[in-house]
């Protein structure tokens, strides 16, 4: 494809107002960069740290608003499953079924997923190895070959990520777009004991190393207000600065489109 | 508590035939060596790295064989979950749920688990860090405090576990039994690309270690046949030469239970 | 700087004729774009796996191609140390002293270094965090401000390394320039049990990421025939496929300055 | 060997009267355990993280208190060495050399100790996996077979080592014997920014651990009061505290040697 995608929204479906604020300014300038944009935002974060921290609105309302904003903006959505029971009602709504991280390994996730017919984007876990991915590709595969494959970093020690870079060549053997979590690539896993941290600063340079490796794809949570979210308060991009790192990030995606145009791999290597 | 505990059996409930056999002999070993016996088998491997391999008898088939061995063998049962429906029905037969370890922060499954009220085992991820187990147990706690904690090794690089045995001691702040897993800690994850391999011959010897930093229970995969096992083929322990360890192992556990009575902790170290 | 610069060469001295035909083909190529360029070749390698490995033309014999070298092409020279006392006598023939990885932590070396007054180029342990490359500096920098600090990869489990591509900006709060070294860091430390292996194909995508980030220089061992090198067969790059690399490196440089001009770094973040 | 070996002193050389008091209570135990014990204390921390830090006695004074240590109590002496130089005068005095653990890959260190003769105790990198000790062992094995192997952690992440108590199976293969290093192993690298702290807690733990895998010997630094020691302020064992643990490690190592006695192991595994 020669034209970037980029999948984005707040960490969590806080409220429809929220998710209306960021959906609004992200189509616009995705438009007018011609970039693909697909919705993101999650009706419940299934896996938090600390048992009393919010998880979102929950299935029900949260697909309620998923498909108001899609309704009033026209824009696909991407939303996650965590459990199969969950991929069909959550079909209706959405048009990219995202498999967390940490249930990349899940079968019966996997599979139920795949049998939706959607697009599946199917986030490498922390703890897997690049080449592994291709094994839960495969799950999806067996039924649905509408496969994103997302890069969002893995376990270096304890609380700390790290992205290898070359994960993203390897996982292109799948043969599926591949695509790069910006945000939860910077994430400190339980940085704060009870709650992960992130380094922010981090997420706009690591894209742009993504983009010149080569990708399809950014994955990105941007918030009004990330201080004040209910999830990934240290990670999630500011709405109000999203602009010039979606210029550049475009800008670098093309450079690497030509330069593969000019010089072919062997000629490289 | 002042008898070692054992969780063991097969990986998987191949068939009632195999679970019979191991059990027979680790009931009557057990019996003689005053250990805490609590028979282990899965109704389905969830998570295998690929969608070919079998995953075992399924939860209702299953469930079948693990109620007919508790009868006939009078012994308690531990089974793993992998979906938070599973919880009740598993619950009718198990006298405790396991959480498996890549599934150790999922929320409502841990919520599920705990509200069946049976003793729930968590597994550590691999992916956590030894105190992040805290936020773990906590989402059980909450309804339920018959809870084990299990250490099985933690991601070192790709492909690659190792057992941070200081882990064994931070665990100890919870409060709760802990349990170490001997031979899903010497796995290879996804070792042969497709599936995982693992080092049989550092079972023993990580257990000796874990004993003598000090655990109150093992747990172990045991298979009168592992090269024919239909997973875990690399780690299991052959039924036949389990009598010596579980002998050595006794008696590390209670010289650790002895040197504890004569020095206190302040004058150690 | 508003320039690149290009540290590369053959990883050993083989013989002048080897050395000769790579700084000729470097040196012309560098003219034309732009790029500062600085010779490298080692006349030791003091650290390989196996004691039976070769380890090319000595001190006295490689300091004499170092210096032929430098007369015949007028092009500075880089060339590592390994003891204290190697400082003084290769500091006759070199412009720039460097620190091995493994070494950067050795005081009397980096002090020894720092005494000659040359430019120090410190490469980060692979066991070293971004952030203690500040002390390695500081031991250089009571005597000597003509510093250059480089990456070339973390250990990461056993035989593999990553790049950390946030250790460049995180190298950054040092003050001085940061050098990205390509080849060393697509090696597999032992990877062949007696000698390490490498990933040749990964050198340019991730000359190009860390271009992305922002970087100053980059190293790269060049040869004329990798395969038949005396050592890092697996990852020198093909002198004859030298060319479109730096073009393109070259380019990726001069765009991040732009971007830099453009905007400013709260802008984006 | 039938007796367990210990290697133990001040991290570093502070004074005659340090070392002397150290030596006098570990050389009465040891006596009494049937332990063979070899004195440790360094003349120079050669790769201290800070300039600012104090590196201890110096070659010449450092040479001149472990001659009157050795004269005055009668026991061998091992101490480090840094650089080639160094191996000739430091064997006038020690009776074993210890190549430090960054150190391990460098050929003219070990050659160099190897060629005085005494017996060369290779301590294991942070950065290399356990069957890389082999290369290190062979550089020595080729002029002298008097050799020990020190595991002391692996880096696992930043400021961060982990043991692998595999390690010192795998290690055992080379044929030399293994001696667990428990104060470096709970080190926190740089833990401090410009120091590295500790975690003295858990050396004694580690040193059971290790004793239950199968070991021939244990290094430990131990000071009268290692807050005010110059060096491994958070990792040096209190003097004070270190009879229960020798007597709990020798009886340890018996137990491990009856155990191995009793099944060989094709039986155990």
């Amino acid at each position: 494809n020669d034209r970037l995608t980029l999948l984005a929204g707040p960490c969590a479906i806080e409220s429809y107002d929220t998710c209306a604020e960021v959906v609004e300014t992200l189509k616009n300038l995705t438009d007018k960069l011609d970039i693909n944009y697909v919705f993101k935002a999650s009706f419940d974060k299934a896996n938090r740290s600390a048992i009393e921290s919010e998880r979102g609105a929950g299935m029900t309302a949260g697909l309620e608003v998923l498909q108001k904003i899609k309704d009033n903006y026209q824009v696909p959505i991407v939303t996650d499953v965590h459990e199969s029971y969950q991929c069909e009602p959550v079909a209706k709504v959405a048009d990219v079924l995202q498999i967390p991280a940490y249930l990349s390994r899940q079968t019966d996730l996997l599979v139920a997923a795949a049998k939706t017919g959607l697009v599946v984007n199917i986030k490498k876990a922390q703890f897997m190895a690049p080449e592994d991915i291709k094994s839960a590709v495969n799950k999806v595969a067996q039924t649905n070959e509408h496969i994103l494959v997302t890069e969002r970093g893995t376990m270096f020690g304890y609380h700390q990520l790290v992205v290898d870079m070359t994960s993203l060549i390897q996982m292109r053997d799948t043969g599926y777009p591949i695509i790069f979590d910006a945000t939860h690539a910077v994430q400190i896993p339980s940085g704060y004991g009870n709650h992960s941290g992130g380094n922010r600063d981090y997420a706009f340079p690591l894209m742009r190393a993504a983009l010149a490796i080569g990708i399809d794809g950014i994955f990105a949570e941007v918030h009004p207000n990330p201080p004040e979210a209910i999830s990934d308060q240290d990670s999630q991009l500011y709405l109000s600065k999203i602009q010039p790192i979606l210029e550049n990030a475009n800008k670098l995606f093309h450079e690497h489109l030509d330069m593969k145009a000019v010089y072919d791999n062997d000629e490289l290597l």
